[in-house]
């Protein structure tokens, strides 16, 4: 999603140095170990976006980016992300609330390209999932955490839809069991469109309407998860088209979303709902809300979008 | 707020060191020098609350504490806070995604107090207020921690009350003199009363029902300033009543906002629209929805709450 | 309801005869003939009520009145009805675009109280329920009369709920079956409760909130009725506690709906779920926003109201 | 508005005799005496309209069409309208709650098709407005058939909008200039468009947006008056565009509103705010929900449709 508001004057220097917060303290290291297991072989993926704006003016814009790999895939990228942004401006990096990489910049009225290439590795194989048996956890055992993930946020209103979770899914065993029912719940009864969404489209929204985009889709199993006490949280990133029918639309990022279970996190997709290869991870919050790619303070229109990840043939 | 949701089993020790986030850093450090200005005393206040919960069972209950005193203004206590917790449990900080320090304990059923007394010292003089002539930055001079205080949140429908804002305060000049209006226009056109709010009642539905409690009022003001390109934050604490008519209720925690202007953070309060003295920070967010002051996962009603804040006769 | 609205200065005498339109046509004639079934005894009730408003100025206020029994039923009471009204002002009446019986007045400010004593004779049997085998219509076949109450309204969103109603009676037989498990459902799963209601709960509220009034829980089995193309229509009346067990809360009227199956309205009262001997209607609408009891133009409150349906004992 | 819901099987023949209702019972009679005032010639306009529609089955689907000239209106036409159905089928025609001539029909699968053209005559004069002096009435001295045309109604929430109606107009003298300065600010603060609206989309929305189509500007404008105590009620029909620019989009009907004001209804129009010629009245009604053009009972796609409305050169 991208934001726009507001206006800008003139660009000031901000110095912000990489922290991390303990919203994202608990997820796993970056899995390197696939050279050593038998039978699974490196997936190198060519992945990176163009974008072009028009700054209409006449005060400088400010833009907050949230278009880097996140620190717990960016080892997994040959280089450090550098995008490129032509004009040649200023990009501050820093870590959100969210642990997500993000950039700042301030682009004088005209046109404006933030681009990037870079090639990630990972294991080629599909992305584990967790048994029915995969224990849920009490509230008083999570770690302080993964507790904001168990409570309403702005798209997903976990009060109202408290009562449908517990009709749908309540006689279900908890844990892993419940996550998969309700995974595939949201794959077969929302449709995907692309123009059956709308910016403040709700989860209760998507429930009634039966349709919607991947945002939405995330934002009713999310709202499933945590009315069940199960943390979810909102995650968008590179999808490439591995091992699955060729999408005809033009590659775009994706969301998905991850729930706590059984002590880790998992990753689960009610709009596709198969294990799929080569993920990346950009950035991780409560819903949508709170990983808007790119957020403009001013009234730039983005005129055009490429996206690509993609296998590098060997 | 006191919010509650879910169920807890059984305590988890969390090791969360201390860390400080972008979004907090342009504060201002604490102002210690009101003993060598003239004419300016100190002031003293015993401050503290006491709570008393019943948690349910049959498992414990985890709860998130935002009590205490923010860490920009912690340095003014006369000794570190110390949460009273009865029965004895394992009580765990650490400092949330926009700065404020937040606790975390669990509860096995039962009664649960968690209290607090301590001596807070600042000086004895009303709060600055910004001349009318403030300045008011383009987004592109502004700190990136200030930007995400311009956009909208759950409570703050910046783009739906946009319209309303421009006709209000539109032909007004910028910064200062258009804060101040703002301040003024919800302080005499929104009637405050306790019973006049609701837990989902947002920017928009104050606007047009008129009535609401401090975070209602603070809400519109904050929606206001944001559609006016001025970052705007919440905040809530104790706010002690020197030298204003004796309130008959019960003392509780107060909401009010924060502007940015001139380079700085400004404490307005549309809720009461005089200067005050000796407000002390708790919490600090985007609205209502960023700084509980008591979340409990599981449902526990909260007994009995009182608070105290209130000068210590030399 | 007791709607109020705006202000009145003084009185216009307003001619209107008693007409009928389309939507009320099909309705059965009052049914006479229970001096004629064996073991049917006549089962009297006294019926009435007395409303005190205070009627604050300084202009007159205009009322209008919904407090008659319908045209339908009207021929079972040992009299017309003639309500009272001190101080005695002019009451006129006329018949609304639904066939219910109305009154207006313009009322000087002051206090005003409107009152009615009657008789009113039925049968000493339990209303009527359809078979569950009982037919469902095809729009193509329905009387046009039956049209509207098809068809989304205020308070009663077919579109958004129509999914949910497919899934919660879509694979049961059509007809008798689809109503009577509506029935049961809103039964079963809305709990009834006097404060867990407001003025603009709708139906999709009834649903994720599962609390309401009699009028909440119509409005919900109404609109799964409609979304399944079932006639369905709201109404309220008397409802006299006959052979159930004793209410301790005072007597009000009471709402139910009405659903067309089989070439005929049947009552249904998903608030209480049983058959009832004695229900007396005064007004029909497509939901609770056209059978209001009382809306008066202008500011008076309604201090106390009573009412009484009870045997007359013989 | 086009309406279609539910499904249908097969045709039922019935007799409605026409009949009027009090809600419409206060309309002036039509003016025919412009042959007889000097200057004024009379304009014959040549109207009518095509609807092609495609009957998805299995079922037949019913139609309700509100289609017809106004009874008030309707004597100004050359002929009786009959509606041309192709194929042949039985078209019922009767008179619906708020006085608007309606028809419906029941069609089998396949085309169908609905047309018809007439001549309607009416003074070659622009449409009386009331001076700025009119004469608001207090609810007290309103004919009954005006005062539903206080309240709020689907689309139009009268005290949603209270207190910005006050602060709009509120300072302003009663009567003919409120209804002036409604209509001119209505006018000059919501942009037309034709995609800026959608089915949901109420008075406050198009407040907050100040976006979209005449439908939206109406529905505003109505709320604005009642708020103020004004009687204010939604009416749609042919619009020609005499002696106005030409607009270059293919003609549509057209909503605008009727006002009550010193002992008549007057029609305002804030989507054009100029004085017009030759509107013919066909539906009116609370708001554009209760006069919808076709309701289909079934799910047939309009597939085309022409509205011409143009002066008969002589």
């Amino acid at each position: 999603m991208i934001c726009s508001h507001g206006e800008g004057k003139h660009a000031v220097i901000i110095d912000l140095t990489d922290m991390r917060i303990p919203w994202a303290a608990t997820s796993a290291p970056p899995d390197r170990s696939w050279g050593s297991r038998a039978g699974v072989r490196e997936l190198a993926l060519r992945i990176g976006f163009d974008m072009h704006f028009d700054v209409t003016g006449p005060a400088p814009t400010a833009f907050l980016l949230m278009l880097y790999a996140h620190p717990d895939v960016a080892p997994q990228l040959d280089a450090p992300e550098r995008l490129a942004v032509d004009p040649a401006l200023d990009l501050e990096t820093f870590v959100d609330a969210f642990g997500n990489t993000c950039g700042r910049l301030v682009a004088p009225p005209g046109p404006l390209r933030v681009s990037h290439a870079g090639v990630f590795r990972c294991a080629y194989e599909n992305e584990p999932q967790p048994e029915p048996s995969a224990r849920q956890h009490h509230a008083g055992e999570l770690p302080t955490a993964a507790l904001p993930f168990l409570l309403g946020s702005r798209y997903c209103e976990v009060d109202r839809l408290s009562a449908v979770a517990w009709d749908l899914f309540g006689k279900l065993p908890t844990g892993g069991e419940r996550v998969h029912a309700i995974n595939r719940w949201v794959f077969e009864n929302v449709r995907f469109g692309y123009r059956l969404t709308r910016p403040n489209k709700t989860a209760l929204d998507t429930y009634v309407e039966r349709t919607g985009v991947c945002r939405d889709m995330m934002h009713l199993a999310i709202t499933f998860c945590r009315a069940m006490n199960i943390p979810a949280r909102y995650v968008f990133g590179y999808l490439p088209d591995m091992d699955v029918p060729v999408d005809p639309n033009p590659m775009d990022f994706a969301a998905w979303m991850e729930v706590y279970l059984g002590d880790r996190w998992w990753t689960f997709d009610p709009r596709n709902n198969v294990r799929r290869k080569g993920r990346i991870l950009i950035g991780r919050g409560r819903d949508a809300s709170d990983v808007a790619m790119v957020t403009s303070f001013g009234g730039p229109a983005l005129q055009t979008m490429s996206v690509i990840a993609e296998e590098i043939p060997a």
